[in-house]
């Protein structure tokens, strides 16, 4: 299937998502935030469309956005047939909390006409009536709500879909989304409801999708922190950079210091990691603060440093190829790194 | 095996473990920062020796040092030998930089003496001499490294051991783990190593160990972060909550917020991880901002918030109790959290 131009599922690459949390009236600031993400490699954003009073500023977004955007309703379908009507690229739909099956009938209908998918998102919080109740775990609840919503779908001609199935459990999501793997058809959106913060929040996603996505499930992700959203970017694309399925820029190993470390390692791999941020070129960078694993792990990187004691030794392509002192370790990888960027 | 009083492997819980990156001579920094690792939950701490000089201090630093210490030794088996004298709880040795299979006998006779385990620490920047240049990917080099070092340590009759196979790639480390864990009997010390810096560092060791943890292999884990050590803690206690293996103090669910979010969350939620901090208490916190998500999180938590227009609906077991102006939502949290742990 296609958001915009984005493909999603089957063998497309696994495509990052991010959500705006400016306020949707404010065109400005939206459009912003969503160069931002997309700077930090963000492909397809999601929108609040919380009220009718938004719906123009969403048409003005979805026109002006570099990334296929997609419109988050719930509550009220009318504000997704609105949104369909007016750029959206994708529905975001929770059958579960749209008020009944022909409002949710009325949302696919729109988005038919519109030619766009719509995600199906079950959440722990608004599952489907019949199964609230039920006396299963919270995995399967989530996904007898899903299949339930994607065989409705089916039986009104839509099959446009992409499927979530989100808890704030990490255990749950992992166990819904593998049975769900097996019993629909459709591109799996991952993620971890309600993470947590920056680095909690992280782990939690890190681990709930690193398992999915290692067994081959899962076609595009949103990390989700109560954080601002670029953090969701790079988190998604370092997830998806652990297990060897994407990369985005490059890749820094740097060593936990201990009792054998000479120089102040933290704050150089801290500066090295934020100026890397302006690099696109996957190079990996080693950032070694001893002589244990430092000139091995050196070599094998791109660009590295094995610091020793107040001095820091620089390797490119796996060779010495310059010794300066410690306070410019940083300024020296970046000149190894630009000069190997202008030989590419 | 009991590493001091801590037992690791079999059905014994996952071990947390860090490293000490103070000046091993330094004694009294190296005690406070064990101290500071022991309150966050660590439970066994390794310190590097590099040099004979530090060896009285570690002695000091065993005797003082409310958890087990693990000597961390490389290059040189004489500190590994003199390190077991003095007090080690474990000795961590990587055969293959150790000079030569008579000296790492010499260390393993030296554990046996002092009746302590030893790690067998394989790292992808110091593999064992005869895998080195095989035409073998990464993961196998780490696998034939680790198990022809246990192999040799069984024929001088020494059993007593944990098994690590760390690479910087997750998935190198991922299946070497795997791999092993189907070849050898002991024990397996979990780690991804030079992580990174402690966002980056965090998101690789969460996928890497929480794949493995999620197939029953590892018993103890140690996260590496170029970062304060009492971050890997938080991580560590993180990874092992998500997957509902151990918890350690209290779990906070918050939402990322969204166009849709209509109090400022981020420096609330932050506020409220930073206080969690000192809440021992094994409770479940809820820190929403909008009406979607936000009551049925907050009722399935201990404790939680529901924000809504300048304002706060603080729930406790499921009922809302207060309504709270934004800015006394966190020290209402806190006063309903003090509350609940009063009636424990």
């Amino acid at each position: 299937m296609l958001v915009g131009s984005v493909p999603v599922g089957g063998a497309a690459p696994i495509a990052v998502q991010s959500m705006t949390t400016t306020d949707t009236r404010d065109v400005e600031a939206t459009l912003a935030q969503i160069g931002r993400l997309a700077d930090a490699g963000c492909e397809i954003v999601r929108v609040a469309i919380p009220r009718a009073e938004v719906l123009e500023s969403f048409r003005a977004i979805c026109a002006g956005s570099p990334l296929p955007v997609v419109a988050d309703v719930h509550f009220d379908h009318r504000l997704a047939i609105e949104a369909a009507r007016r750029g959206a690229a994708k529905l975001r739909i929770n059958p579960g909390n749209i008020g009944s099956l022909d409002r949710f009938d009325a949302a696919l209908e729109a988005a038919g006409e519109a030619g766009i998918p719509v995600r199906i998102g079950v959440n722990a919080g608004s599952l489907a009536p019949e199964v609230q109740d039920r006396d299963w775990d919270l995995a399967e609840k989530l996904v007898a709500s899903a299949v339930a919503f994607c065989e409705h779908a089916e039986s009104r001609g839509f099959t446009d879909i992409v499927v979530s199935a989100k808890a704030s459990s990490v255990r749950a999501t992992v166990d819904a989304y593998r049975r769900l793997s097996g019993l629909v058809p459709y591109a799996l959106h991952l993620g971890v409801t309600e993470a947590g913060t920056l680095l909690g929040g992280a782990v939690k996603s890190s681990v709930g999708m690193g398992i999915l996505l290692d067994q081959g499930i899962g076609d595009t992700l949103r990390v989700s922190l109560t954080a601002d959203p670029v953090e969701e970017i790079g988190v998604a694309w370092s997830i998806l950079a652990a297990l060897d399925l994407r990369r985005h820029g490059p890749e820094l190993v740097s060593c936990p210091t201990c009792g054998r470390c000479e120089v102040d390692l933290i704050p150089i791999a801290e500066e090295v990691s934020r100026r890397l941020a302006g690099v696109r070129t996957p190079i990996k960078v080693a950032v070694m603060g001893c002589i244990v694993n430092g000139p091995g792990e050196s070599r094998d990187a791109d660009i590295g440093v094995a610091a020793g004691r107040g001095v820091g030794l620089i390797f490119a392509k796996g060779e010495v190829v310059r010794k300066v002192p410690e306070g410019e370790i940083v300024d020296a990888l970046f000149e190894e790194i630009a000069r190997l960027e202008a030989a590419l």
